[in-house]
């Protein structure tokens, strides 16, 4: 069974950046990675908030998060 | 022909979850990773810092280097 991964972005050029070069970049064998635009899906920011996404972009594997550089802090996207 | 990523770190456990998590989990059809412990091989990290690394764990992806969360600061790893 594949690992759930969740990219979650904010549509900023750090995050397409990240998006491009991390979250595509996951073994496809391995791994399943769902994008969200948390701009778009405004409420999902509660769901990362909870996995404990401060900012994004941000990878959440097997329930871990990993912040990637950064784009944009996750209080500025609560909706 | 693979890419080229380096993931340097600092052994710290912020490290190790990242190189587990993410450098490790990257498509091996697709990319080739080199892992540099700073705190061993010293003389790399005039290399790290002059791809744009500012802290440790991070990944360098075909040039760009991408922090993951946060472990260490380049600084307190000059040799």
């Amino acid at each position: 069974m594949k690992t759930h991964a969740i990219f979650y972005h904010a549509g900023c050029p750090v995050c397409v950046e990240a998006e491009r070069q991390v979250a595509l970049a996951l073994d496809p064998a391995r791994y399943e990675v769902e994008v969200v635009h948390l701009g778009e899906h405004s409420p999902r920011v509660a769901e990362a908030e909870q996995t404990g996404v401060k900012s994004v972009p941000a990878l959440v594997i097997g329930g871990a998060p990993f912040h990637i550089n950064f784009g944009a802090a996750l209080s500025e996207l609560q909706p």
